[in-house]
């Protein structure tokens, strides 16, 4: 057991590269750079809540961090400073050891500076606050999908979501789908690259940590437009494969914690949409577009709506 | 009972007034001033370790907070945003009014726009993660303190931990100092105007939350120096009145939670920290120096140490 300066000395002080003072004194000193906006926000992670009492610490550090930095891609901005803190029931060396080591990994990738934080006893709570930087009216707002917009999607949806059910119901995770999908649930892949290319190119953008319906939902109602999808269009894993219909439309349409992004753009951006994904190696789907009216429908090949947006997760419902 | 969104629109949705995107996207968007620093702190407070499961939300919601802006004023910044995430056993209306109307009431004091967050169910934990600026170079390090410097306090220490007691031995706080104690812990008053001041001015500040010998000590490990102080130049508050010699002495040493500004400046300051105290209208006092070493000591009249620094507080030891 060690005191919790030792861990905070031990594990959560690695080097900074771009932090004028980190840690070691009542604030965090950053110098942002000129001519660009700030781009803030910060996830609660709750054992019991948000991740089982056993999970892996290692995947637990970098989920931690790639939920906040998964939100910054989301508004287009580069990820630069975390500040880490965490409510533990004890002073665990080797939780510590392996908590931080993915989150640094993490870190480390993105070049984001781990430059302050809290350490405290109580029931298990990690909060992340991740700032990023963005140039002057470039960030992917959730309201600014206008009416005619290209709907597209990174990547697939629902392969968290089977990941998650797999754990549920005890199956082993005996496939390489299986484990493919916890993968994806535990150690999701923040779109970093592909918001910061999109910001100044897409419209709107959101990232998928509620579901795709619910998501894109939220933009329509910040724009006050609503959307229609072709499921034929959607991004299917083939990695679902063993899912009956109904399951698999479930996990794509309302599973969440993917962490891709949602994104919209005029139909003549629709090169530059391209060049993007290539560029940024990331699969990016046209799957519907913006309408006029408020919601979101999913038409089948034949026009029929198959599907109407529900509300996302509600932690007091 | 409402819902989390329901909830967040209610009570944690204020106006604000420097913000370019406060809440209800991926990440808030700030537009700092230009040519300035800025200074980033975060504090978790969980229920049962900081706070009693019944203890006022109202009084609650102010010092989640000011400890925060605590912490800035300590860097010399001017306090600008507040991000407030927070776990709940429940969507108690009740609770989130009194929290947010405490909270929201300091920071409308300090024109701080509480600019995002997040809410999630679970064991009550409350985090802000506050930001403040600051102009280049004239952060209060706790790293600048010199050999020869003066040491001041800012307003007194010990009322906090009377406080404290009173709670801890049920009193129930009949006299006027025991209410005022109790005051001074449930809504401590963080030193924004002082800290401003002392920026560029002073060389080294930390603010009071563990105790004034351990968090000297702090500012002289940082420096590289030892601390003297003069126990009859301490401030001592009237209210501790009632304690013991040895307890008065331990809570004006060691006491922590009073939210009050050590600072070391200059011997040729003296003028300017006089000016600054009586125009922040917070008493400063001089209480020793800073000399060549390691640790503080405590000299009654006659020249004997009668205190050496202890460390501060930890939450796992």
């Amino acid at each position: 057991m060690s005191s919790e300066f030792a861990l905070i000395a031990r594990y959560f002080t690695p080097g900074v590269s771009h932090t004028v003072v980190a840690g070691g004194d009542d604030a965090a000193l950053l110098a942002p750079a000129a001519g660009r906006q700030l781009a803030v926000t910060t996830d609660m992670l709750v054992e019991g809540i948000h991740f089982l009492a056993g999970a892996d610490p290692e995947s637990l550090g970098h989920k931690t961090l790639a939920v906040n930095l998964s939100d910054l891609a989301a508004m287009g901005a580069q990820p630069r400073w975390a500040f880490l803190a965490m409510a533990l029931p004890d002073a665990d060396d080797e939780w510590c050891e392996a908590f931080s080591r993915g989150l640094l990994a993490l870190a480390r990738r993105f070049d984001v500076d781990l430059a302050g934080g809290d350490t405290t006893k109580g029931p298990r709570n990690l909060c992340v606050t991740a700032i990023g930087e963005v140039a002057f009216d470039r960030a992917l707002r959730r309201s600014a999908a206008r009416v005619g917009d290209d709907i597209y999607v990174s990547g697939c949806t629902g392969e968290a979501a089977f990941g998650l059910r797999t754990y549920r119901e005890a199956t082993g995770a005996h496939s390489v789908d299986e484990q493919h999908c916890r993968r994806r649930l535990d150690r999701p892949e923040p779109r970093v690259a592909l918001g910061r290319a999109l910001a100044g190119v897409a419209h709107a953008a959101i990232d998928v940590s509620d579901g795709l319906l619910a998501d894109l939902g939220h933009v329509c109602e910040a724009s006050n437009a609503g959307a229609e999808l072709e499921w034929d269009r959607l991004p299917h894993s083939s990695a679902l494969g063993t899912l009956s219909p109904e399951d698999r439309a479930a996990a794509v349409l309302g599973g969440g914690d993917d962490y891709e992004l949602i994104v919209t753009a005029s139909g003549r951006s629709r090169e530059a949409m391209a060049r993007i994904s290539a560029e940024s190696a990331v699969a990016l789907t046209r799957i519907g577009s913006i309408v006029e009216g408020r919601g979101v429908r999913v038409f089948d090949r034949s026009g029929r709506v198959i599907e109407t947006s529900r509300g996302g997760y509600d932690h007091f419902r």
